[in-house]
């Protein structure tokens, strides 16, 4: 089972104060990029794996899905999305990634923020998605950059030169990384790049758009805090398709 | 036209030294990560963009290939090349990546060692490529990691705690890294993985295999000092399909 670090109370407490917390999808700086790369909601049947708050269930919905599914490891994440949902067409539950059980041919549309570098067994999970989408369907999921998660001390070190670096070591390493963020001890699992695309591709996927997301210059403009997100990647965005 | 770097005496006398020069395919560390994708040879019509010395050339045609097409910007390059090849299945010609033609349909399989990075507009390339091969033929081809190639310095350095780091910043800021490299000012162009494989599939290819190198475990025992490369990928290697 994925380690449940979401309902550890010093955490969600944390959590629940993001900008993408207290602001949904709009608090989120890598929105508008993943925007950009979603299919037409409209009459979809989708499903949200590691869906949080549930802001994303609630867009699909208004943009025209015909069903949505939330997905979360987290009973306090699961309770907040029903609270904050009152549409019969956006439907949650509790469900751990590492063990998903997904009916086959029953989506048209797989969705998920963030969430997958919890997951151990990507390989499991990338067969479990295929199998649950119908030909033709899509899979669009953001998960923490490699180079972010890579290092054994993931933060910015000032070079003799005063330029701000990120330290890589241990890349090609894959396997676990703890971290303390928001609370003590978080689990997350490194995997290249390569292993993550390749992983797709082996479970019958084709990948259609890969990026390693940066601010805009718009973006850059209004929040000029987010300039050290061009020295290193934070996210990295995959569509695929089934 | 890109720059020629292979005919500065001191970067080819520099270059002319190096382990894969002096023992071709077997002294390239991912010469064994590069063999495991390439499709059989045989019967194929073949091109390799940035031939060098023509080492793949002549495997490929003891391998079975057709015919093989060397291209290259180096004069120097080339006329080792011809002098070490006896076969007229395997030809030589000089041309810069940069304003490359060919033509259509002319090839079942093209390769590309290390060149790819020397190249400004990969967007044009990746069409004349796909233009080049016909329906269903492989395009392998490895580059200089983004991550090796983004930095201001692109140097190890040696943390506080002592560890190993590469101190990677500017990642996103794609464009002209000038380093030097057996030269002074050699003009590489750092593109992101994604811009990378973005490319590919605007121009019609599927991506079927993504690496980012680093050493097996029977390539450490031997070469122990080869660890570095496990902190930080120096080359990414990609198949696609037309």
């Amino acid at each position: 089972m994925a380690q449940n670090i979401y309902d550890k109370p010093e955490f969600f407490s944390g959590y629940s104060q993001l900008e993408r917390s207290l602001h949904g999808l709009e608090g989120a700086a890598e929105w508008p990029a993943i925007r950009a790369i979603l299919p037409d909601m409209k009459d979809k049947r989708v499903v949200d794996l590691g869906c949080g708050f549930g802001w994303f269930c609630r867009w699909a919905r208004r943009r025209g899905a015909a069903h949505v599914l939330g997905l979360d490891l987290s009973e306090n994440m699961i309770a907040r999305a029903r609270t904050d949902t009152d549409d019969p067409a956006v439907e949650y539950a509790i469900a751990d990634l590492e063990a998903l059980e997904l009916p086959e041919g029953a989506f048209d549309f797989a969705y998920s923020s963030l969430a997958f570098h919890y997951v151990e067994d990507f390989d499991r999970l990338a067969r479990t998605v295929h199998r649950a989408l119908r030909p033709a369907a899509r899979f669009v999921f953001t998960i923490e950059h490699p180079i972010y998660m890579a290092p054994t001390h993931p933060g910015w070190v000032t070079a003799a030169d005063g330029r701000r670096t990120w330290p890589v070591d241990g890349y090609s390493i894959e396997g676990p990384r703890v971290t303390d963020w928001l609370a003590k001890g978080v689990v997350k699992h490194h995997r290249t790049i390569g292993t993550t695309l390749n992983t797709l591709i082996a479970n019958g996927f084709t990948i259609h758009h890969v990026e390693e997301w940066s601010p805009s210059a718009e973006q850059l403009a209004d929040h000029p805090e987010w300039a050290e997100e061009r020295d290193r990647p934070m996210f990295l965005l995959v569509s695929a398709g089934r």
